[in-house]
């Protein structure tokens, strides 16, 4: 197996977990295959890792990074906790159940700081070019080492592609738009809410970024919030100063036309319009093509490209598991790039991804889709030696959160939750949510008592 | 020659030069060699043609454009005239020598509409990766169709890379700009100063870039305008409301600190600190690595790669020249590739570009500079049959021009200046430039008895 070489494009949680697979493996006495894996950051953590540039990234690369300033949480971290790696074996004491940005991407690499993830990782490269050659069955990656502008190649027996789903972004046009003279951005370039202060701003979109984005302005002092929806209103109970309109139509000037007639003025419009998966390294036959959805076809268990199953895609589902899926995920690859689980035929494998694509096909409701997805990780944790944990409990636990939402989006945060890894009770966080306008670790990791000594901050 | 396979990167001014100067010689009775022309874009222009997105285009590609509303030529158009089709041609009467953007796209297209060009050129379509054969001595280029998410490959025997270069930004960090509250964008990234309206805005840089969207930002309403230089202060005599500081040292939230002890508090940054030259689908060996200069190191007569003369680059200069230097340069490019102009030897080539790089290392002066790119002009211009313009009139109006925006940056724009190819005057524009507030076509194109019947805009 030495000789064995395995790729990894992208070092975030996805990329991350599948070195940390091998490597609990090899904490098992088995020898490492060779692994490279490459980043286009200058460090680990995907989206985790904050920037605070837009569009494209020092080197001129399109930007990975679609996080904010002041994002915490917007799901329990019970429901993605590492079950090799507990919140608290990192924080040695219990935290709250949605904590900000910088604590998670401490908890992420609390677990690969203890490894030697990082001599396997090339930062600052990118991959420009796949080829997969038929007679040798090895794939040929031309890389492109950004910080010293110089390209060259390195051939692999296993590819696996694990550069996210959340960085492209899907941006329709409106007519009238270019015509409009406040800032017109994509989600995907939203820095913080500090910005559009005392501003009516219009958030085109009705999934995660426009309900987050919307609260984390209105939270830091937005003038109005309007969310424009294209078929269904997110129809929770919002506060006074967000609200829910159909579709924009078009626009004139600063006003917008939304589908009932309505006409409002705005200083900003904010697209939460999505993302598209994109692969520009990949020829179009070994890409996977797909929308954002639960089960993206023809991805064996997920993650085998089924025309070539040494093909692997990480987390390239729509997600309510995140951290915890992409192991799983990429238990189960190493174990096929070990040959410790054979794959059956392609014929068999098609007839494994027609089941589940008919039953994503007749979901209708959230309750349905966490179902749904608990079910397929429980079909990957029984391929593997992932440490089990109780999925039922964290279906219900998503199931919990659906409702906090529904319930008061504004206070959904200061909810707690119990560990299915440790047991452990969250506990609650020292200020409430919609008061809490520092996100740093540091604040965060205060103790009250502490916390009660800090002179009042600006 | 009808078997020759010429590609071309960019349907931009320079790409668009280069299919014109082979029509130029079918014209006169001479095969057509295959060509293809490659545009990222869903129509032609390059730079010039506006996009209201920004980051990432609608495909997830790097954005071209850098160009934003309410953009007037930074310089006499008639520095930049086609030799072979004045803009008498075009508008069919005298206008003013300063457009805005729209006109001059206007006055592009209708050269190359006069043409065949469309056919030649596949829309939507980015190179993704060019390799280069020793032995057949031919160039594969890996093409994306990115409308129909389809990648193929095309044979050349001769490259032309014409993709620019100000569209990558150069934005570096400065410590604290991460928790700077307002907006923080790239030059590249501004569309239009409406948005820093009452605002109080910090550009840094000195170069074109800063200077006219200070100016632009100044004439539609910002506060405030401060300009942050690293070497030099452009140094003009300015309006209140613009000033100079010297270079930001870091941000402390939206307080800027900078080198001569001053602080200041902005509401939004705008770095216009400069393109780089990017050649992501090319391999390091065939890239061209430079900085913005008048004469790139390693381009024999400014466009043939010293390596591999089959590989030619055209526009890389930096620019006082623009449309009419890309066509000499397609001209002479064209020769080469139609065996009608032999190049010396590779250690001949080098004698000459070390010339060029020797006096470039001198220049001093922004007047020497424009003598410079003259002389590199009227070099190019005796290479081939592209008709001849009196360089030295034009080298004139590019120092009367220098001159004008010394004496008033916010009135140059009123000036007016003679054609070399037609004689002309240019009218003075209906408005002066300072009150003139709309930019379009329809506008700039009214006649001034025209103009005093239409109503008062809003």
């Amino acid at each position: 197996m030495k000789n064995k070489r395995i790729g990894i494009i992208g070092a975030g949680p996805s990329g991350l977990a599948q070195i940390r697979a091998f490597e609990a493996l090899q904490n098992q006495g088995y020898a490492m295959p060779e692994i490279i894996c490459f980043e286009k950051q200058d460090n680990w953590g995907g989206m985790w890792n904050y920037t605070w540039r837009t569009g494209v990234g020092k080197y001129g690369e399109p930007l990975h990074g679609s996080m904010y300033k002041y994002l915490w949480s917007n799901g329990p971290k019970e429901c993605l906790e590492f079950s090799d790696y507990s919140f608290d074996e990192h924080f040695k004491k219990p935290i709250s159940s949605y904590p900000p940005r910088p604590v998670l991407f401490d908890y992420i690499q609390g677990r690969i700081k203890k490894s030697n993830a990082r001599e396997y990782i090339r930062f600052n490269t990118t991959a420009r070019w796949v080829s997969f050659d038929e007679d040798t069955q090895k794939f040929t990656v031309i890389l492109d080492d950004l910080k010293i502008d110089k390209t060259y190649s390195e051939e692999f027996d296993f590819l696996v592609v694990a550069s996210g789903h959340f960085s492209t972004p899907n941006m329709p046009y409106f007519k009238g738009i270019e015509n409009f003279p406040g800032t017109v951005i994509h989600a995907h370039d939203f820095r913080g809410a500090d910005q559009f202060k005392d501003l009516n701003i219009l958030l085109i979109g009705s999934s995660y970024s426009a309900e987050d984005i919307g609260v984390q302005c209105y939270k830091h002092g937005a003038k109005s919030v309007t969310l424009s929806y294209r078929s269904n209103p997110i129809g929770i109970e919002w506060p006074d100063g967000i609200k829910e309109l159909p579709l924009v139509t078009h626009f004139e000037g600063d006003k917008a036309y939304f589908k009932d007639g309505t006409t409002e003025q705005y200083d900003a419009v904010i697209m939460c319009t999505g993302y598209k998966h994109k692969f520009p390294f990949l020829p179009d036959e070994l890409r996977l093509k797909t929308k954002n959805n639960l089960y993206p076809d023809n991805l064996y268990k997920g993650i085998f490209f089924n025309d070539l199953p040494q093909l692997i895609y990480l987390g390239m589902q729509d997600q309510y598991y995140t951290f915890n899926m992409f192991d799983t995920q990429a238990w189960v690859a190493r174990d096929f790039m070990m040959d410790r689980l054979q794959l059956p035929s392609p014929a068999e494998r098609r007839i494994d991804m027609d089941k589940w694509l008919e039953r994503n096909d007749q979901l209708q409701t959230s309750h349905e889709n966490v179902d749904f997805q608990t079910d397929y990780i429980k079909d990957l944790l029984s391929m593997s030696d992932y440490p089990h944990f109780n999925l039922d409990e964290v279906a219900r636990m998503f199931k919990e959160w659906l409702q906090d939402k529904e319930d008061d989006i504004l206070t959904y945060r200061d909810k707690t939750f119990r560990s299915v890894v440790t047991g452990t009770m969250a506990k609650p966080h020292h200020t409430d949510w919609m008061d809490e306008l520092d996100d740093t670790k540091e604040r965060y990791l205060f103790e009250a008592e502490e916390e009660e000594m800090i002179p009042e901050k600006m």
